[in-house]
């Protein structure tokens, strides 16, 4: 068989339709008429058609220069993915005018400059890349653009949006969007979720912000701030929440209007500054019940370590002998809570209160995951123990409010 | 000072009220008037009064046999506990007549027998405790209980509904129920909890449940089934929530009325059967990008391991052969999604495709916490790979709806 053969193949006792796209450890990859790609028995596989390639060259696209300036930087992911129309496959190579080729109104929005700093899938996003991806979007700033759009694997674009957010002040809107669905499938996002970016990247947004869809209808795209934000479905387009504030705003669909809430953060009210350093050596772990210290143990030589505990931000008493140990040998722990709503408070409970005795950090309203890259952000710019603490708990990107605990 | 003085004392810059309940770790713990504990600095607090103690022998409580009986299981936690009203400190010493003394409209509803198989805060549980509290429940079902309440604290509270879904087949109720706030709160929600989870305890339900506020006013509680919820919030009263299925049902307040949802289980529609075996050896491990793959070489030899990826169920490529070796090795990893809401799918993307070559159970749409009970208590019924690997994926308790992954 060869790729963009169309074949008829048997799964879960179903007769189904598909694309060949090739072979992977002795599956076919199928791409089926909706969409998905699926791996099956070759030998359950029988070729229906050969249709002849058509391929098209390219033309190149034409660019207005009086349009405002915006930076389009990728990293890969299923926006930015190239889809190979006739074989189906989805790719991540990327060329700088592929997304308006995909997007073809983005051309009438603005003229776009674009940077590929990574082709990856996100979940193999790492801190090494965040440090080039913060500096490919330092110097476009530094480039006077009015508004940068990453565009980013939906897997780890939350992490990322919080990553840049410590690492990036900027006075000018750093949008991350990314696609749920590919651009082949008739439900894609793609289109929508890129216009509305566009939009948002020239507004008087001055933050780091994720943009995709608000709700399942195609009505308008939620802007959530990047120390805000989780990724809270598998498959649906409107994945993205934010969880403990209000989002920052909202544009409308298909009328492209911005609005931005009080508390978003204007264009210019920051200078732009770079804090490339972070600190790897950082780990995350939700606590579990009957958890075994040697878990906790198994961090030992990190430098930092978020835990998501239950609750209000616990642990059981078993475990607290080695986080403790792992304070007294120099790791910074810091406590947030698996509700991912809410505050932790560790005043309230016996377990939290010795928590705190051994050395734990409050991780106040910060998400879990928002944490850990705080923590690896703090610690690549400090390593004094009172002062990691305290800037933990400082409000430095909108990622916590600070409340006095008899206010709870 | 002595419990239960009345103290003033300086925090964070403002004077604050309170009394002295007791030292611990060099601080005295304050409870302060909003009802929360508060540990500071013992030279910050001055006593401005001594009360005369006031203590009042409790009087004996009258049950009406007449009407239906319920069984009411005590684990601990906030809505057990106890209030010393003159030192305002919350244990969780608990006695046969305690909980109706707390809420005094309980013996109006039903004639209730008091069981207490353990006494600790809920971020103490272990499976032990659940072997425990399954063969104490069985019992009570034997004994042909009506319904069964069992007060749990709320850390761990959706763990053990799970644990509870699948260690006990169960003709009548048996509703979890907890309170975020402490009886001596105003804003104290155990005995609208109470009486919901009685009333519900006495419905037409047959599986269990977990009762809760629904909303933050005091108008309904939700019914949760077990294997399908989450706390949700680390305050808030209405903290846990249904995920990926609708509530069972609500119990309105303060009508009291219940109303059952058509995908309940209804009373009598299983019999009672009790699985109390749990492998213990089993983990569960939130992915985050970066990840080395040490944190997962420390599950070696552990029976059995969740991993809540990204997005359809990812790690990085850089941590599948990690993976593999713990398969190879006899671990069983089942991969679930950090997202907490859809169901994963690793025939998409090329990291997905490796992980399910690399021998991983996909969890479909269960929750990354009840996956993990899951796996404990269905390894403790069998070791045979690929039955581990087929019952994961049916359908036992309503945690899970399988579908073709071509309806994806």
């Amino acid at each position: 068989m060869e790729s963009g053969d169309k074949v008829l193949f048997s799964y879960a006792g179903t007769e189904l339709k598909g694309t060949y796209i090739t072979e992977r450890n002795k599956k076919a990859v199928i791409k089926l008429e909706n969409g998905y790609n699926i791996g099956v028995d070759i030998s359950a596989v029988k070729k229906t058609e050969s249709p002849k390639a058509k391929r098209a060259v390219p033309k190149k696209i034409e660019q207005d220069k009086n349009l405002p300036a915006l930076s389009i930087i990728s990293t890969g992911g299923t926006i930015a993915s190239k889809i190979d129309y006739r074989t189906g496959a989805v790719t991540s190579q990327f060329e700088a005018e592929d997304i308006l080729r995909a997007i073809p109104g983005l051309k009438d929005i603005a003229c776009f400059s674009a940077h590929v700093p990574a082709t990856i899938l996100s979940e193999n996003m790492t801190p090494e890349i965040w440090k080039t991806l913060a500096r490919t979007i330092y110097d476009e700033i530094k480039n006077n653009t009015n508004g940068i759009i990453v565009t980013h694997g939906t897997d780890t674009l939350a992490y990322s949006a919080a990553a840049i957010s410590f690492m990036v002040k900027t006075p000018v809107p750093i949008i991350f969007v990314g696609s749920q669905r590919s651009a082949d499938r008739p439900s894609s996002d793609n289109v929508m979720n890129g216009m509305c970016s566009a939009k948002a990247a020239l507004s008087d947004l001055g933050e780091v912000a994720v943009v995709m869809h608000g709700s399942t209808n195609d009505d308008f795209c939620a802007i959530h701030r990047g120390t805000r934000v989780r990724k809270m479905h598998t498959s649906r387009r409107d994945a993205f929440k934010s969880l403990n504030i209000k989002p920052l705003g909202r544009v409308d669909y298909p009328s492209l209007d911005v609005s931005l809430e009080e508390h978003a953060i204007r264009r210019n009210q920051n200078k732009s500054e770079l804090f490339d350093k972070l600190e790897e050596n950082v780990g995350l772990l939700y606590f579990y019940p009957g958890m075994k210290p040697d878990i906790i143990d198994a961090f030992s030589g990190y430098k930092g370590l978020v835990i998501a505990g239950t609750g209000l931000g616990h642990t059981s008493s078993l475990c607290i002998d080695s986080i403790k140990a792992l304070s007294e040998t120099g790791t910074n722990v810091v406590m947030t809570s698996q509700c991912l709503n809410g505050r932790v408070c560790d005043r309230v409970y016996d377990t939290g209160r010795d928590l705190l005795t051994s050395g734990i950090i409050e991780g106040e309203d910060i998400l879990p995951e928002v944490a850990f890259v705080k923590l690896m952000w703090v610690l690549g710019q400090e390593n004094n123990p009172s002062t990691v603490k305290e800037l933990m708990r400082t409000n430095l990107r909108g990622e916590t409010e600070r409340c006095l605990h008899n206010e709870l």
